[in-house]
């Protein structure tokens, strides 16, 4: 079958006699992608890795490059195990991408996105991912999409998932008010799941012009040039006390870092989601002062799933379809895909490629 | 009346003619403090304040330099005002130090240790202090001592507060794992409290070994010393696992900062309650890969005075007499008490003072 392969430091390649997968173990579910999300981690891996992608056999999956890309995806269900019911052939599904262990004391507890054998996904360790034309999934891994979604809407839902597991780990309730640093694709799901959660305010800082007005479109409340005005003051200014009560770092950086502890007010929490490519500097008395706290969030579980399943079904998270800004081919996944989310990065969120052609007509 | 009064850096002067404080409002309470724990920011401000101390009249006190010292103590009532039915003249009582505003919105959510006006303290930023002949003090502020418990111990249910809060904001659990880094007076007023709480393990990193041994006094289940040893590793070895649930720092210097955060388990917490005069390196990613949380915790609030008393009438918190180190006049506070503290670190956990030299016979 078709696929695109990692195989080094930019060194990406469609391959059309990658071997099929069949299903194996009753619990397996045999996905033709449909669509497929870009992530900044595979950016990452392509401009400055190989980092996820194993070199070696890695501990969970025994795979090694070259390796199926394509962690955020989703598809129809072509076949299922002997043990699988509550999937059916023909089903629109998308496919929660952790791959762990399931013994270590993190898998145990819940918390499987911090497998000690981790982190890992479907579409960067091995075997297989969604940048090709059939995927085996355990079920377990298998999310079924409302019936009257568009099934390329579905590939938004592990983006979203990556975001709802932050904003929900931070402790969010209705009626609060959330700083959101950086928008781009993470800051973007970050603000639709505050907005499906019900904050009060939301307010984004944001150096791009382009990502500005693209933050604008998804209805935020205000939207701040951090170059332009003194981020801390100007939130404190807007909600007329001591600062917002959570924010999120979706950026990575040591100006978004500083300003996502110092706009908080007292007993707020600073949510980093970004990869971070060096250590910051960290003053303690920023958090001490007001007991503000810092957490970091790191993918999600099968529970983020089903809740922004449940969340798109019953119309609290909307407008999601925005964050689409190209659908492609997977040919073109490098040339086009890459290629305009490092050189273009203000005009786009997510770029969908299919490894069906057909599906762009 | 007498009165040991900051002036400045490094004059810090016994004064004889002291006006003495009278009862002004129907909830002012008389008290005459009886013994007075010297604290570490005591010696920051003799050695490099003045910064609580007000050099110009305070925003919540009025008051300025020379101001009487000792936010750490206990006494027997003289007086109340005509509105204080709860305190009677005789009545043990400690003193729950900080002084707020009652009105903003920190005061208002019941973070009075967050008062925008603060951090502010009776013994520190006017209006009198522990190391005098007499004080007025707000019955709010007034907590009964358990008649069976000497007055002295009482002076220390400030510093266990302050613990207190700390572990309690952290989250902590009974049956719940502890690394604390420093046996300094926080570190084990940090233990005692673990140990009320309920902790199943708690190991102790200590540099200085007259520390390390007092540590071991106060019956932790493992002490480290960390020239010596891989403070991380040596926790993941004991726990059999990914590390602690919770940590506590009680230095403040760059490799306690690290260690309280790569010696935690997923989703552990790192609570500060070191004061911190730099800022530290910090790498997101140690908190984003297990989901760790970085917290800080300031003072403490009345309810935290009132959950120690309780705790040590009900014989939850004991062993704490053993922080007493020395018991000296207060004439001595400087020349025998700060000394000590400073130059002869590893003797002592807590030294009192007391305004009449006939309680040392
Ligand atoms: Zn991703
Ligand atoms: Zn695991
Ligand atoms: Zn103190
Ligand atoms: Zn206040």
């Amino acid at each position: 079958m078709k696929a695109l392969r990692f195989y080094g430091n930019r060194d990406v390649r469609v391959d059309d006699n990658v071997p099929e997968p069949v299903i194996s173990k009753p619990t397996d579910v045999l996905i033709a992608p449909q669509w497929c999300g870009i992530c900044g981690s595979d950016l990452h891996e392509f401009l400055g890795g190989p980092t996820f992608c194993p070199t070696h056999p890695h501990s969970l999956t025994a795979d090694k490059i070259p390796v199926v890309l394509g962690h955020e995806f989703s598809g129809i269900v072509l076949a299922v195990g002997s043990e699988v019911s509550e999937i059916v052939v023909g089903d629109k599904v998308c496919v929660e991408a952790t791959q762990r262990c399931e013994e270590c004391a993190n898998c145990r507890s819940g918390r499987t996105n911090c497998c000690v054998y981790g982190p890992a996904f479907y579409g960067l360790t091995g075997l297989g991912g969604g940048l090709a034309e059939k995927v085996v999934i355990p079920v377990s891994h298998v999310f079924k999409l409302p019936s009257d979604l568009p099934v390329a809407y579905g590939a938004l839902v592990e983006p979203l998932s990556v975001a709802w597991h932050a904003v929900e780990l931070s402790g969010f309730k209705p009626g609060m008010t959330a700083l959101v640093l950086g928008s781009g694709p993470i800051g973007i799901a970050t603000i639709l799941c505050l907005q499906a959660m019900g904050a009060k305010t939301i307010i984004v800082s944001e150096p791009a012009v382009g990502r500005r007005k693209q933050a604008e479109e998804f209805d935020v409340d205000f939207v701040i040039n951090p170059f332009e005005e003194d981020v801390v003051a100007k939130v404190k200014e807007i909600l007329k006390g001591e600062g917002a009560e959570r924010s999120y770092d979706c950026s990575g950086i040591q100006a978004t870092f500083q300003a996502s502890v110092a706009a908080l007010a007292a007993g707020g929490i600073a949510m980093n989601i970004a990869l971070w490519e060096k250590p910051t500097q960290y003053n303690p008395m920023d958090t001490l002062v007001r007991e503000r706290v810092i957490m970091g969030s790191i993918g999600y579980t099968g529970r983020d799933f089903a809740a922004v399943i449940a969340a798109i079904a019953d119309g609290r998270l909307k407008g999601f379809e925005k964050m689409i800004t190209a659908r492609i081919p997977m040919e073109d996944t490098v040339s086009v895909g890459y290629d305009g989310l490092i050189n273009n990065k203000e005009k786009h969120i997510k770029i969908l490629c299919t490894p069906f052609p057909e599906l762009l007509k």
